[in-house]
């Protein structure tokens, strides 16, 4: 079979694995999905390379030394690229490799290969249960870089801050906008995240206060990791930026409301966004995702030529968003969406990122921007949901919200879901805590 | 001597060196000075640390190998800090140790002592012409933000784009406005810079046009570095501020003017700016510049609390600008100033960027942003010395400027003049080659 064949099979809707959890229909870690992330457990604390499988993560450190997985070597002299903090010197492998790798735990996994399924004693040490692991941030993140490519957002943002009757800015239409964040703040799911404090322009004050952020809120997005990077000076052109993707993963772009609208103009928001970005552990591979690819929506006027592409470069992914107030048992969803309404695609966004020369490295983080939906009860953030404050939501438990609370716990969760099996992000999860005093 | 005494006695005016170029009034690199940057040369291609004296680079691994330089190992099982691709670890261990190698060079360097200065055979392994040397990008940068913080700049952008009438907006005066950059396109100077392509949207057009930057554009800035970080949610006190700066850069931020106007509303520059910024090799350390403390403008309002500091946090250094058209002998100096008049410090910058809970690691680059004088000759940027092109520049050789044109060298350069000596930061030098064609 051809290595082409070989992938086309890892995505055979009735493959089935020997780890059963895999086969639930809507477990996020099906034998289709096989998404990469950095763990490690109780007995091995040393961070490692892991794929989800069911309720379990393949060390493939380990499978390695069993011979069960062939992958070259890193070329910095060391013996595996699997015992790491970071996806990093796996990814920079390239294309071939990942695709590689895929395929050979595809054929391990399945039901009926007795190579790991029948050696208990190899099981135990390539197996770790989820619930025995702790996650940690799958990537060193060169650059991280936040697009606003939802239509139904920015109009949304347009009409409540600028003018109702021309919501979207000119340029909107005409370029995936977009904005360099900040790498160093960005965590994994689970880290707590610390209200902000910053200067606030209250109404009835002339100079701005300095206080705790009052306005905080989540955006709801997904984020792609560069796989290929592009030198300095060379663009990557719209019809192969995809080749250059490795993954996605969810991402919460927390934003503090109040000091983003005192602070962003002239040069875009800062402290409202550098205090943290929370993104989910598993980087589900661009190859897992390909039988999800749907037509992007219609772009009028079309779009300058550096940003064209033939065919069908949306993803299906279902996204939603819940609340839990502290001490609650009852969490609320507050938001259900879909990617495949964003107005520009990853591979627009890559494009538009690089046409200028501007380089990009493995690693690199790729925030899609809010993803809000049409509906009302689609909106990708609370200031949308809201409508800033002036509709608050009504929680199953915890009383209303206008923005977060201190103490509330945000869980976003996506998943694709085909026949009989899901592929899935899992969540992507930060609770607030109490800002800190005055330095 | 006490450590601190020590460290005085390395600013001691009188004290001169055996590298007789070193002793010029006017030569940056004195014996006051001590810079820090990244090297290699034709007989050792291997990237390592050096410090500049004169017109020589003391190879920093060389000395500690002979003995003559006594550094903490790095803690990574390696044998040296100083064959290295950049600062970084270095620059990890401390000010401590920062401080103790400037000590120890202080002294090696000294006129008056005989340990380096009379052993000709060591000498040839320790001391490499900067004339055969090439440097590199000092840093692996791992966050990079400008700011926005000279008033006469802001006030001039301001007057030509919004309103003369009220030039500065209302957030400029409360805090240093500032923007997350581009890391990975931070260039050493000497690195060619391609002029970018992007979307430009003309006056007499509907829709905007793909085309190469027609109002290419320096920013004079200097760029200062993290020494020691912070951690995720806690802040540095204003007052903290300058003990986490290692040093400081000449900085060059690249600006495409019509790529930005229509870009930058309303998340801030991005494709303008991500095609390159340059930085000058050497890194002048704070402890170096500590007798050119001068007094910050007065501001007015008083600034919020956390960006209060008592004394003075402003330096005294001379910058100027040259332009040399393609094939010219002669330069033309286009714009003389200097970073005293900086309305926002490092220290209120650094404060800033970290009250809302970011963190920052050791090699982040902050840019001061454009440097501009109170009079026409000392802006820092060719959009206000030619009042957007309405006054364009008459150069000695190679015609008038509006904007850059392709083959233009541009030349950064800095020094604080002391008394008989100069701590200088050297050049920080781009020319631009022509856009690239369509991808």
């Amino acid at each position: 079979m051809s290595a082409l064949t070989d992938l086309q099979a890892t995505l055979d809707p009735s493959r089935k694995s020997w780890v059963e959890s895999a086969n639930e229909p809507t477990h996020n870690f099906s034998i289709q999905n096989l998404p990469f992330g950095i763990f490690s457990d109780g007995l091995n604390t040393t961070r490692r390379v892991g794929v989800a499988i069911g309720d379990w993560i393949v060390d493939l450190a380990a499978l390695e030394s069993a011979g069960l997985l062939t992958v070259p070597l890193p070329g910095d002299g060391r013996n595996t690229v699997f015992v790491r903090d970071a996806l990093n010197d796996f990814i920079a492998l390239g294309r071939d490799v990942w695709r590689g790798v895929r395929v050979q735990l595809s054929r391990v996994l399945s039901r009926d290969n007795a190579s790991l399924r029948d050696d208990a004693e190899l099981r135990g040490r390539v197996l770790i249960r989820q619930a025995d692991a702790t996650m940690h941030l799958p990537l060193q993140i060169p650059g991280y870089t936040d697009f606003y490519s939802s239509k139904e957002h920015a109009t949304n943002v347009g009409s409540m801050f600028r003018d109702p009757k021309n919501a979207l800015l000119p340029n909107w239409s005409e370029m995936p906008i977009g904005y360099n964040g900040r790498a160093s703040s960005v965590v994994v799911s689970g880290t707590p995240v610390r209200r902000p404090n910053g200067q606030l322009k209250l109404p009835d004050q002339e100079r701005p206060v300095f206080g705790a952020c009052r306005k905080l809120d989540i955006e709801l997005e997904t984020g792609f990791v560069i796989g290929g990077g592009n030198a300095l000076g060379e663009p990557i052109a719209c019809a192969d930026a995809e080749a250059h993707i490795f993954g996605m993963v969810l991402l919460n772009d927390w934003s503090a409301r109040d000091i983003q609208q005192w602070e962003y103009v002239p040069l875009g928001p800062f402290n409202a966004k550098t205090f943290a970005t929370t993104i989910s552990p598993w980087i589900v591979t661009l190859d897992a995702l390909e039988p999800f690819r749907v037509a992007q929506p219609v772009q009028e006027p079309q779009p300058l030529a550096y940003l064209r592409h033939e065919g069908d470069h949306a993803f299906d992914i279902a996204l939603e968003v819940t609340l839990r107030a502290q001490g609650a048992k009852q969490a609320t969803t507050i938001a259900r969406t879909n990617f495949r309404h964003m107005y520009w695609t990853m591979a627009q966004q890559l494009a538009h990122h690089t046409v200028s020369g501007c380089n990009t490295r493995v690693g690199d983080l790729m925030g899609s921007g809010t993803i809000s939906g049409p509906t009302e009860d689609s909106y990708g953030s609370l200031l949308e949901l809201t409508w800033n404050g002036k509709k608050p939501l009504e929680l199953k438990e915890g009383g209303t919200r206008s923005f977060i609370e201190d103490g509330d716990e945000l869980t976003l969760a996506g998943w694709c879901q085909g026949d009989g099996y899901r592929v899935g992000f899992g969540t992507c999860v930060g609770e607030i805590v109490a800002a800190g005093g005055e330095v």
